[in-house]
Order: C-alpha cells, then structure tokens, then sequence
C-alpha cells in the first residue's frame, strides 16, 4: 500500500470550458470559480498518489495575472510534488486557450496540499515520492520551503525555525 | 468618485447552505467550493468599496483546519483592510455552524486582492480606507507585509526589497 | 432545549450575486431563483430560532416590484416574527443593490413558515418568541392575521372563524 | 396579435427529477426549489398565451402539504385562467410520484401573475381568454378575488374597494 | 407486477426553458445538454412503464438538425415502443419553440434504451408492452430492427444475425 | 488557415469527479450527464483540429456497459478521426477509475461529429486530417463508414448508396 511514486503516476489533466455563469458582467471568468476547478483537479491528482480518499488542506498564494474569456478552455495540470507523512503537496499548472483566435496564455501555478483519509475521516501515513528529474528534483525541494511558509502563515512554526524559508531573506 | 471609505462600508455577510453536490464521498465540504464562495463574498465587499465592477487578483494562502459536514450552514464575513492604487486587500473571516447540534467553530481566515476596472476592463484608482479601531489599524498595517508576500511570491519583487515582510524573518 | 428566543437570535442575512443562469432574455432576475434563494434564507432562520432541522410549510403573497438585472446583489434579510407550536414565522426582506452606479432598492417582503422537525420527519416543539421592540410586536401581532390567511385559503379555517383577519374588512 | 384564446393554448406540462441538491438533509425536495421549477413551468405558460416575453409579478400564497422524496417525479400542469390589461394569471398543479413504489400525490395548486413586456421591458397588452368549461369559468371568476387579495396585500387597494373578497368574508 | 402496459401509460412531457449556461458562445443550446435533458426525460418514461429503478444501457444515434436558441422552450415527448425481457426502449420526439416569434420546430428524434433494476442494481423483468395503434405498431416493429443494429455495433451480435436490419440492405 | 492538421493536434484529455447531483438514486452516474461531459471534451476537441466555433452535428449510438458510482473518476480521451468537408468526427474513450479500490474499467466509446460555423454561424471549411499510426488509419477508413450509416439513419441516404456500409452485411 505505501510503495514508492513518482510524480508521472499522479498527473491528472483536466479541460473545462468558460461558460456564462462562470463570468462576471465583464465576460471574464470568475477566480473563485478556477479555484473551485483547480481544487477538483488537485484532488484528482492527491488521490492517484495516495489510492485513497483525501481532503483540501490548504491552497497556497495564488495570483491571476489577466482576464480569461467565457468560451476560452482552461486546461489544468496537476502533479504531486512532494508527500510528507499523512499529506501530499500538488502542483498546478493552468493555461487558457482561446482556440477560434489560437491564443493560449499561461494563467496560473499554484500548489494545493491535501490529507490523505480512511473512510470514518481519520489521517493515514501516504506512499513516498521518488522525483527524477531536474525539474521534479527542484519542486521537490521548494516543497519544504513552501510547507514551512504554510506553516509560519498559519502560526504553527515559529519564523525563526523555518530554515529553508528564511534562507531566502537572509542573503540580504 | 474617489472619497474616503471606512471599513465597516465594504462589511459583506453571506450565509450559504452546504448541499450534496458541495461535498465529498465523505460527506465533506470540497474546499474548491469554499474558495469560490468566498470569492463571491470577497468580490461583494471590494465592489462595494470601489463602487466599480472588480476582478480577482489573488487569493493568499488559505488552510482548511476541520472538516465540515453536509447541512451545515456557512457564514462568511468581509471586509476591506487597506486600499492601494486601483486594488483593494479583503480579509474573509468564515464560520461552519450546524445548527441542531449548536456548534458553530470558526473554519478560515483568508485573504483576496481585486483590482477595480472600468467597462472596458482598464484598470481604475479607488477610494482611499481610512482604518479606525485598533483591529482596523493592525489589519491596515498588516496587509502592506501580505502585499510584499504576494508581490515575492510572485516573483515581483526581491525578497531584500520586502522590507517589512524581512522583519518577521530578521529578529532571528 | 424549548427556551425563549429573541427575534435577533435568527437574523440571517444573505448576500447573492445575479449571475446569468439567473436571468432571462431581458438579463433579468427570474422570480423563482429569488424565491430559492428567499427560502433557502428564511431556513437557516428558522434553524437558528428552533435549533431543529426545519421544512418550509409555506410562503406568502410575494409581488415582484422592478426588475432586478444580471450584475445586481442581493440581499436578504430574515428573521423570525413568531412561534407556533411546531412552526415559526419568517418575515424577509430584499434589497437589490447595482454597486458600480450606486443604486439599493427595496425589492421584496415576504413571510415563510417552517415546521420544525426530529430526524424521523415528525414535527416537534419550537422554543416561544419573545418580541421587544415596537417593530418587533407589530410583526408577532401581525402573524396571527396572516395565519388566519393562510388556513382560509388552503381551506383549512372558514372565513367566519378567521376573527383578526376579518377585522380588516369589517369596518366596511 | 391581441386574438383571443383559450386555457388551453397555454397548458405547459413539465416532469423534473428530484435529485441530491434539490433536497434537505432529510432528503426531502426543499420549497425553494419547488417555487423556482413551477416559476419556469408558469412562465412558459404565459408565454404561451401572451406570444411575449413575460416576467414573474407575483406569487400567491403557496403551502406545501408533505415531504417529497429524493428520486420522486415531479409533474407540474400550469394553465392560464384569466388575462388582464398587460397580465395573466396562471394557475398551476403540482404531482409527486414515487414511480418504483406507485404512488402519486397532489402536492400544490399555486398562483402566479405575469407581466407581458416588450424587447425593452415595457408592459405590452395581452390577448384575452376565453373559458369555456365549467370548471374554466370557476378559475375565471375566481381570478378577480384573487387578484384584489393581492392588491390589498400589496397595499395598492383599500380593503373596502376589493368587493368580490370582501364577500367571502361578509356572510358571517 | 408484470402486467401488460399500453405506450400511452409510460407517456411523459418535458419542458424546458434554454439558459445562458445552456448554450455556446453564439447562445446556441450545446448537443451535449439537450441529450442530458432528454436522457432525464427517457428515465421518468421507462420508470413509469417498469415501476422500477431503471439505468440508461444506450442511446441511439441523434442528429442535431438547427440551432436552438437561447430563451427558446424545449419541448420532449417520451413514451416506450417495446420492451424486451429485462429491457425498454424509449421514443423521444424534441420540439423548440421560440414563442415571442411564433415559431415551433421539430429538433430532434431519438430512441434511448433502458434496463430495470432492483434495489442492488440486478436486472429484473419488465411488463410487455401492448401496441394498439398503427403508429405504435410500426415502432414496435422497428424497435427490433435498431436493437439488432445496437447489437451490431456493440459487436455482440454478427451482421449475419441481423435478420430484419439486414433487410434493409438487402434489396440493393 | 487550412492547412494539414494530424490527430494529435485535437488530443483532449478531461477528468470529472462524479458528484451527488450526476447520480440516481442507486448511486450510479446517470447516462445522460456523461453524455453532456462527452459533448463538452469533444466539441474542445474538435474546436481544436479546426480553429472555430464548432456545433454538434450528431452522436453515434453510445452504449452504457456497467454503473459508474459516486465518486469515481471519468477519464473522456477525445480526438479529431477524420474531416469532411465543414464537419469533422471526434472519437471518444471513456474510463471511470475508483481511485481508493484501485480499479479503472472502460467504459465507452463513442463518435460524435461537429460542424465549424463562423460568428454568424454559417458553416465553413475545415482543416484536413493526415492520419498516420496504423490505428489512425483505421479509424480514418472506418469514419467514412459511419458517416454512411448516419446519413442512411437520418433518411440522407439511400442505403443502396452506402457502398462500404452495405460490404458489413454483404458477405452474408
């Protein structure tokens, strides 16, 4: 049950097209409504790591640089980077494409973390992540970095104890 | 048009029901659900600052502490902490209640940024916030620090110009 | 379990967006959403007020007065006018607001009433309604004539027995 | 355009499934979304008669007798009785089936007025109708005391003036 | 239980109103909503014939002749054609109408499969179905024919078994 | 603009978590929801191959092999078969994956067909396909035969005239 995954084992791929009650009374879709999407992809791809049931613990920062049109198709991306004993961290990786005028704008990354759970809701430990690749190697690095901000934000961790956090601001 | 506002201008309250379709094989509300109320709580309140349509321009990092249940009744809070040019920082406070049972524990505190546009989506100055209460005036304080996260996060900004943000990480 | 409450134990307000699955042809608010929306509201006071899950038992006359447009919040106020044995009283009240030009108009008053009831269905005891303010015991007075109204018109009281209800055509 | 017509040419029959979101946690249909199918199916019905785009201006009180099932059929039957000057009144019968164990139960009979406008949303006179049967006729005249009860709730006439409603009252 | 049924008792009319979140960038009602619609439609038909929990086994092919608009009514009619041992196949005729213009077009014909259930989803028989009229008896005859061609196409029975579709054919 | 397009280029990969509100009362995904989830992956997919606006033009007979549960992963592949002169077929396979019991079965396979519209919705040309795996060869050959048997269902054709239809029945 708690065998090595890599990160490929979890990729779930998910395309969603803008349609009208996703927009505001601009025509632009809503980000509480990607956020909604992002979330059930994210879960998708926790549950593939996991082979369980899992639950949202926590979405990190995210900032959503310009407007997506209704009619546009949202693809998103999503992918475990790191697990830790009960939890995973996925990665999402969002485009909008406007396929009649072949436009396609990166919209967003974020990292969403879930709990993995047994059926009355219990935590349960989750199989470890083997990265490979450059780019898995390093996301499973920042992983750490972005647990300890979570953790300082959410009062938990002191500042001063998240090492690899405060590296960040400490060559200054 | 561009007139000081007070906090309480912008108070937003909405109370949302958790149905089937919100929830999880565990009877669980998805967390991708909450965001997306909240954004339509947060966009509320920053509209009602601005009196100008607005879009989202980043949610900060939220954690979802306790599973809630089917029924429950969802109460959202928000206000405006702080203005800058043409965005505005809302902070969201949220409360899950079952009500036969009389708990009600709060659930989340989060943060979201809007930008207010004009009918053709160009961005817009808004009203300056002119904090009042103690709480008012740390929220105020507070979000110039969320700004630099964000604007970090975001790679916007070198961590070593995030003056205040450094000083959380500097006493170490 | 069955003490007195007062008529702000239940206030509920509601903050709903007019998206365009909400609207007509004209891009305006479809009665019904509203009434949804009124009686999803009018439940979670009457939850508040009996500590019980509730079922609607009915609503009143409700006139639509203007049209409310795709864009426009809206708020919904409830709160509970009085206690029967097993049923209490919703008065709403709705407002809808377009924030970007600065409008809040009153839309709508309505009363509902809910039956409160154990987890098998069967109907059970609510707590009694103590009203204070002036506002506060017109509406509980009110609540008897409307109850009268109620059972004349679902044939379940003849007009004869219906004495406050009749007095208000009697001084013909 | 302004031809007479009969109920008739505006009987609008609509089926709905009740699924998991239309119901409480007792799995039983919530009102809310009961006003809102049989606002559709009235709508449809004065459009019928009124060959224009119509909008809600009124509901009648509505009771809801007992508890409709998760999984029960609904059959709504809506059928104008009466036109005014730019309105209609429709009335409409409301079915719960529960087809796997045979039985069918009348739930509602309701009420609702429409408002006949143009493109722009200005009222628009309506076709009158013609009853013919007996039971027709009865709905017709019916229609007129209807129509002063809500006028009188409304506060648009004096109890005095609505002369049909007043006689139900005056025997006693 | 398994009495003889005539077409007429599974009869079942569904209308619907065409939302914006039901239509495409050009407010044309997407294939995939109205095959939702008319599989819901198909469901309650084959329900009222079998009295049993019933579960789509196919749909036939469907062709979308014109566009449908935004505001236009969906008119369905369903009513099973013939049952097989543990298995009903339904006709559904699909009008829409735009009633402000007067226009009323057929959209669709299609024929939708069925299988009953019990409780724990076993299949079960079902009761024959009585054709009477000319009609009736012409869909009865054809039921056979496109049953073989499922078949075909699901690859569960060889073309050279297909004795009344190969019919078709054969006169060439 | 219409230049040489290969099947891979309209590849569309869509996962969807089966909620309450897509199931019947057994539980089970409800055929006509994952019709509509079909209709939305292709129509992405065919929107891809052709750079437009696409319309459904008809779905090939679909068959239902086992339940689908609350829960389950849906897994819809879509991708561009061939092209026709202003239409194009899109294939579609379909898994539904119990992520916590670790089973993944298919569960369809289906063809749908698209025509591209320009904004005033009239048909236009389209992109060619050049299959060229062995698979993409064979599904190329054999579109041309279902094309067939749509346009002789649709009463188009004669079936005399359905010259690589007519060689399935032939050998007989």
């Amino acid at each position: 049950m708690n065998k090595t995954k890599r990160p490929e084992d979890s990729l779930t791929i998910m395309n969603e097209l803008v349609l009208p009650n996703d927009t505001n009374t601009l025509n632009n879709l809503m980000g509480g409504r990607l956020l909604h999407w992002m979330d059930i992809a994210a879960a998708i791809s926790a549950q593939k790591h996991c082979n369980r049931i899992v639950v949202t613990a926590s979405v990190d920062n995210v900032s959503f640089k310009q407007p997506i049109k209704l009619g546009d198709v949202i693809t998103i991306e999503a992918k475990v980077t790191r697990s830790f004993n009960t939890s995973v961290e996925v990665r999402l990786d969002v485009w909008a494409q406007n396929i009649p005028s072949g436009t396609k704008v990166k919209s967003n990354e974020a990292y969403y973390t879930f709990v993995a759970v047994d059926q009355s809701g219990r935590t349960i430990p989750v199989p470890e992540l083997k990265p490979e690749t450059t780019e898995e190697l390093e996301l499973f690095a920042g992983a750490l970095r972005r647990r300890q901000l979570r953790l300082v934000l959410a009062g938990k961790m002191q500042p001063d104890d998240a090492v690899e956090l405060k590296a960040l601001f400490a060559k200054s």
